[in-house]
């Protein structure tokens, strides 16, 4: 499914070398006001070609509005954005079909779609839809006023200090993976659902539709599988719900308490590494050496603060419009 | 919202201390054969009380089958069971309505809820409803013959040994968190939707449905993120997608490579620990110290195996439902 | 799916001669004050053995609460709702089971369903599952202040006097069908959402549910068809949108305009006549004369204003609570 | 929401008169030939300009493939269709914004959205949507192997001479509404889900999302309600369930029944007639005498049937898709 959200809900669409990739959003509210210039920030973040480790292939990323925008407003019908590709090149691709590339979609979806699939640099499985991502971040912020959600990059290749792990990457001619936290300030107590769409389920889910993204964890995350309970529980301090630590990552029992929002992504080295590789040959029926060609991030990592910062605010922007349904009716 | 799932839809209800839980499982096929036998293992090995560590609070937990079930088969109408709550002392928990318990959901279903929650151990939030999990999966594993799902716990506060692990807790007179880790042979190329429904997206969001999950991991999780690109990558040995190596977990692009599929998670120590805490009194506006009572697991991590199984085989039942409408259409 | 709407969620389960039916509704706010007394009166209203025409097949029909309910509120937690079926004599179906009944659900469901369905009183396809929709519509009045849902018959057997339509039947020792109005004063301009979900779509799907219901038209409906349009169209005369002919029954582009919402179903008339019927015989293959047994309604359409109103209730309390979420999040 | 289907699954976007409209179908198995001829028939039968009592605007309406599509074929990946809209003339309606013209969603759109909506041609409550409609009936047909789906108009202005009923509306200088059936042979028996998705509910769903639409009647319809039960019945001749009548119009508990489905619209009079009205302005707040500019249909539902043809074919293709997922599951 290309959908998610319940009340802000997105369909993403296109091909890393088809027309454009694209997005509809629907149940954003009216009025909000939106041009192409609040876009330029975060697609310019998520471009590469800027930092050491991340692929020369550029595109201009202008989000083309088709529907939904009037007057510089939202009107409450669906938002449609488009982002053409200019700049492929898919003869890079197409020689390669026999050998699916490891790591990447290409075995599953040729098996999945029956050979139907457009296999041109991952199709539909291609990291370029994360610009699509990224747009709809831009409105899922604009209407978090208030709230404020920020990625960094805690590692590479297991190195904090990011020049050293990229230098590790150049140094092997290899890609590296790495971690990407966020951290969401501002946000009410009582945003998630209960049982299942806590707002652990709601990120986890989201997050795992980011290309790469192996491991997610809240707060203390893994490491909590290690401590005590009095260690680990973050002791509640007055009526605000403020807690003297905050191992939970601002969640507990699947709703937000109050407290800063904290999770990390695990993001796997890009699949596509300059090494040579072994893959099976659908031609020959053996296995092969194998290089890939193409222009690729030698650490998908880089790209990924502020796609994760988008999806963050997708999630919570969907949990602020349901939330607020409830008291008003009440109260009528 | 209780709800999950697209054709094996799932419906969960109940609270620790009313009179019962219970889910309701609609769009499981006509014909599947299922007694209350079915669910006596795996009911059993979610109990408290057997193992040390877990919690004397027993329930007959009997499946009480309301709906859907006729001569011993499934109907294809919805397939309702409740578990009575038998063995409730509601009295452990009300009188410490003005100390939110720190780590648990009071606080913040208060905030919630207005006030307006079954506060009596934990309500709709508590681990209680996991059994109405337990009750899914065993009718997920039924559809899913010839499919394996086994979980384990790899290791009870940060030791491998369980035994060493569980005594670090009851030397500490505290809870203790743990890992688990679930695998699933059998499984076909091809299960997961494109995009937001990737076979990681929605185990994920499942998993963090279960009370005490702070982190999920497929394949090499958040290992991948220290590793070369030619290191992580999964070479392709055969036409069946047969790979050297599992980094990848059994999924590639958010698709089962028919591979293992393999990931864990990290269980928080149980909130609810022996040791004395602080937490802020809403009576007298001040932080005080504060001592759990009632009956509880020291390490909720030894339930959690046949839960996560469960969640699995609900998510994998409906993966399968959804995967096999396509060729048949396409064939007529 | 027996899942309806998207923040006011009801689930429906049962069997006509099973244990019971029942309902949970999901997303229903917290603090809404509830009790069994709140249900005599609808339930009272669709039960038969009253009247002339309607079946004298009595249950107590006691809503048993089984979650969601706490001290007389609701807990924003999934309200379960059981009816119990105390009156079942499943001896008068099963002898007849060769010979499905004309105008029942039992070949469909019989082909659906491989035969595992249950079979007895038209099973999970029996009206007396509207009981659960009757339960639903209690909760969602009274979420809905000041807003006011009536149902009348308009005819039986085309006849405007209702005596005179059961005369009618009774004298043809036959059942008979009519017409059944909704109407509904004190909504807001502006529920209904676009495309898709229109005033009309919602309330058609969910009116659909209700068996024996064959039509639906609003406001001028099927007549509007013979109109020209000066003639339909609604002047509007005020900025509250007060129209002086109310032609469209209160939606204009799917979308509440303030005025009085009007619809109207017809029913058809109830599948079991006390009349002999031709029908298949799957032991015998071969057409064969055909009498119903057990206890019917001679016109179902006798009870269906309270499940109309209830119906009615569930869609627009799900609307308000959709409408209610936009405001207030614009205006933070 | 402007998503409808449960695997097949349609979100349509666009203006009158914005850049385009455009439809995004997610589910479309893989390896349907689909090029931009398939949709030029039904395309011509929507479009206006042809027909006495049609508008004079026309679009080239040539579908633009944006995803989804690669060397002819579906690729299992969302599919996005667009439709510029290349004729419109704004002017004609920005001046009357103060006027809400009778019929039209202006007055709503404009209490929902405050002022934000696209009022241009209504925005995106135009009819102008039905072309993608009739974009997704297009590919729906084509899964449909096998099965015909063809709707006629009964009536216009109450005469069944179609000739006779434009002759009345020209003559009296005003609009006129008509009736449309809509039929389905070849069927299987068994589509159709329990309770909330009966046939009937997703039809009649999905069919007043077409503007216009303010009845809908299945089999008898109306004409049921005046039938005594055994002149309604249906009775079954033969294992296939073929019956003598077919009062029920092919679908009985909310389940085809191998019968031909038929079913009925009523189509309101065009809500912009020639004929001077009045209406409330908003800037005098007087009721006023108002003309409608512009070019309009006098009679839309002469554009109905290939738009009835289209979202009937949308929901039967989604319930094949889901109907035909139950069997292998269990036969494996």
């Amino acid at each position: 499914m290309n959908n998610f959200g319940r009340i802000f809900r997105v369909t993403i669409f296109g091909e890393s070398h088809g027309e454009c990739v694209g997005v509809t959003i629907d149940g954003c509210p009216a009025g909000l006001p939106l041009s192409a210039e609040d876009f330029l920030v975060d697609i310019e973040r998520r471009k590469g070609g800027v930092q050491r480790g991340t692929t020369p292939r550029k595109e201009d990323d202008v989000p083309l509005f088709k529907s939904g925008l009037f007057n510089g407003h939202t009107t409450g019908a669906p938002l449609t954005i488009l982002f053409e590709n200019k700049n492929t090149r898919s003869g890079d691709y197409e020689k390669h079909r026999a050998t699916p590339r490891p790591g990447h979609a290409d075995f599953t979806a040729h098996a999945k779609y029956g050979g139907f699939e457009d296999f041109r640099g991952g199709g539909h499985f291609s990291g370029r839809l994360t610009v699509c991502l990224v747009a709809v971040g831009v409105v899922a912020k604009k209407l978090l006023k208030g709230i404020n959600v920020a990625s960094t990059i805690l590692e590479i290749g297991g190195e904090a200090d990011l020049e050293k792990g990229l230098d590790k990457a150049i140094e092997a001619k290899d890609s590296i993976g790495g971690i990407v936290e966020c951290r969401v300030n501002g946000l009410p107590v009582g945003l998630g659902e209960h049982f299942f769409d806590s707002v652990e389920s709601l990120l986890a889910h989201a997050v795992f539709a980011i290309p790469a993204v192996k491991g997610v964890e809240f707060g203390a995350g893994f490491a909590a599988a290690r401590m005590f309970g009095v260690e680990h529980n973050d002791a509640i301090e007055d009526e605000t719900g403020k807690t003297r630590t905050n191992h939970a990552g601002g969640i507990v029992g699947g709703i937000t308490n109050g407290n800063e929002l904290v999770y990390r992504v695990a993001i796997k080295p890009t699949s596509s590494t300059p090494k040579e590789q072994n893959t099976w040959n659908s031609e020959t029926n053996q296995v092969e050496p194998f290089s890939v060609k193409g222009r690729h991030d030698l650490c998908i990592a880089l790209r990924v603060p502020v796609i994760l910062e988008a999806v963050t605010a997708m999630v919570l922007a969907d949990l602020m419009l349901l939330a607020q349904r409830i008291k008003p009716v009440m109260e009528r």
